[in-house]
């Protein structure tokens, strides 16, 4: 089982991803982003990204009913089926899907921020949320009928609402509860590397102890990006491969350990 | 088996059509459309609905890259995870899904019209087309396991191109592929109207041999719904409620007969 995980910038070669993956034989699970494509929409929408302030002096988006309409445009309309289209036209039977389609992921949606408006305390709830179960009934269903699952946001909360999530936090589910034994994330770099403005600090492999001692020497992003690959990990342990989806023939770029190969 | 067909209309009620729904014990399968959304949405990112007139004085909607696109937002993306969503919380186990999810609904590309352009002929061909096959394993597959399928374009042509088509002929499809013995079509009025002006001229029952006759009798616009009506009749006789979408209880209403009923 692999899990191909496709970023969401707009300089990723989809046409070139999906002809390699039509030569794989084994099972294959898609999860891709639409960012790019989201914030476009939104701007020309005329719509800001709203954030918000907590007590705490934290900042964060504010995924309200109007975001969540525009995500559901970009990420489960426009790229999802544009990508299906493309799978079917190279012989893969793909099928899109989002988390709320058959409960396929229920999130556990966040509990709220809390900020001071007009000096008083208030709690301030969006859209958005963690995946903690994925709905195998359903997954396994499409895979052994040999349909190729496209996954993309937004998951299903406790209560049946649709939910913004991370991307990576939904490969991570994937991966553990399916025991998948490779992840390819194709991203718009070469693969991790030690400075982002340095085109040859490259970081060829990895194991996964090490990621723990990075982890400590890290910030910011990159801190958050090996959180996101430690979780890979929890309950299983596969081959995770970072590599450069801008490229011709990313699939096999990757599996050539050309990016970042993490064992 | 019962389809339901919920129109693009923005005035449908489709909260209280979900739960309706909820109550029903037969196999559903939903079919919708979003012509307002789409509508809208285009407005908004300030793009027209292109026409082509033919030369033999014959004009059409031009469905080119970008109209694909902005249905696909609306139709696939934003109206069919709003309904999944609500679905799901009326504990109606739905799945969405257009014609291009494992190739759901196969159709046959328009070949193109013909136009004079700067005094030459010309073929233009758009993205749209008719519905011809039904994957019967992959909507077997759900129904078999109790999930719902929500329906709509685009489907995918013989070439595996994402393609528009109207969603009376994906019902009439399906009706007959599945031989349905109920099909619900929710509009926005309370039924077919003798006259549209005249809201007292409900026509309240027809016979299915009645609408041949009536066919002949009138033009334009209710000419094509009596046609598309008559293809539900093709390999198989359903009882057809044509009923107002807008009201409390949309789906009872029509079972009761309360709109235009056709057996």
């Amino acid at each position: 089982m692999i899990i191909v995980k496709i970023g969401g910038g707009n300089s990723l070669n989809i046409n070139s991803i999906i002809s390699d993956l039509s030569k794989i034989e084994e099972p294959v699970i898609i999860v891709h982003g639409a960012n790019a494509l989201r914030d476009e929409l939104a701007a020309k929408l005329g719509l800001e990204k709203k954030t918000v302030t907590s007590v705490s002096g934290y900042q964060s988006v504010f995924s309200d009913e109007e975001a969540l309409n525009v995500m559901m445009m970009a990420y489960s309309g426009l790229k999802n089926k544009r990508i299906v289209e493309l799978c079917q036209q190279n012989g893969v039977n793909a099928v899109g899907l989002t988390g709320i389609d058959g409960r396929l992921i229920e999130g556990k949606r966040n509990n709220g921020i809390r900020v001071r408006e007009d000096g008083k305390m208030k709690i301030l709830r969006d859209f958005s949320g963690k995946p903690k179960k994925i709905n195998l009934k359903l997954l396994n269903l499409l895979i052994e009928n040999g349909f190729v699952p496209v996954i993309t946001v937004p998951l299903i909360d406790e209560d049946g609402y649709a939910i913004n999530s991370e991307n990576d936090d939904v490969v991570a589910l994937l991966t553990n509860v399916l025991k998948a034994d490779k992840v390819i994330q194709l991203i718009e770099a070469p693969g991790l590397m030690e400075d982002p403005k340095n085109p040859d600090s490259l970081i060829k492999s990895l194991s996964s102890m090490e990621l723990e001692k990075i982890e400590s020497q890290v910030e910011g992003r990159m801190k958050r990006k090996i959180l996101a690959i430690r979780k890979l990990y929890e309950t299983t342990n596969p081959i995770v491969y970072i590599s450069d989806g801008r490229i011709e023939n990313p699939i096999i770029n990757a599996l050539q350990e050309e990016g970042t190969t993490i064992k």
